[in-house]
């Protein structure tokens, strides 16, 4: 079993995309290391506050939002912030301070490495 | 807010698939409703021995798998099933015994509904 072609998908030192981290899923059977990338991932993305904030930054004018933006989800601001750090740590979004707000944004290469994990070569477009 | 389009992706009566569930992420925020049902899907595929199961059965020749086909990811066969029983219950995988063997199968129409969900309409092809 080779690992060489295993990379993460987002580099956990700089945050740069090392798109595609995997082959898609009909493809052949996932390596360990490999599932344990993409599994992290589909984990953050597997709790509905998470996802409904996911989407409201991805659908968000600019592609970006900060906290501010996105607190009508029916849970505190706090809880907002959580979720958004675990969204980041799984390498789904990205965020840069500025002045009072930290603003998050969606990866886009990330979320075609996904779709093109479960759909195959015709979600990498 | 209408939650007059929200389906199942899988109705849970008789399997049949009532895709697409919910618009890409990148269109407008999820409800709250369509944000259950896919993150119920995600958090299936959010297990690294899960999403290798899953790749197992999605690359298997003839697009099918029982667990017999399977049982290479370090676990042992009765975890298999137990994972394979939770993929079933996402909506992921449809099943059907045949002599002594059950045999899953991917459906595809929902892995193009989840890829339709992270990029658009590009996955949907």
């Amino acid at each position: 079993m080779s690992n060489a072609k295993v990379l993460p998908l987002v580099d956990p030192v700089d945050g740069q995309v090392d798109a595609p981290c995997c082959p898609p899923v009909t493809e052949r059977p996932m390596t360990a290391l490999e599932a344990e990338t993409a599994a992290r991932m589909f984990k953050a993305l597997g709790d509905p506050v998470r996802l409904r904030l996911f989407s409201a930054v991805a659908s968000h004018e600019g592609g970006e939002a900060c906290v501010c933006d996105i607190s009508d989800v029916g849970v505190s601001q706090p809880t907002v912030s959580h979720h958004l750090k675990k969204l980041k740590e799984a390498g789904l979004l990205t965020s840069e301070r500025r002045g009072t707000w930290v603003y998050y944004r969606v990866e886009p290469s990330v979320l075609a490495a996904m779709g093109r994990l479960l759909v195959g070569s015709s979600a990498a477009a």
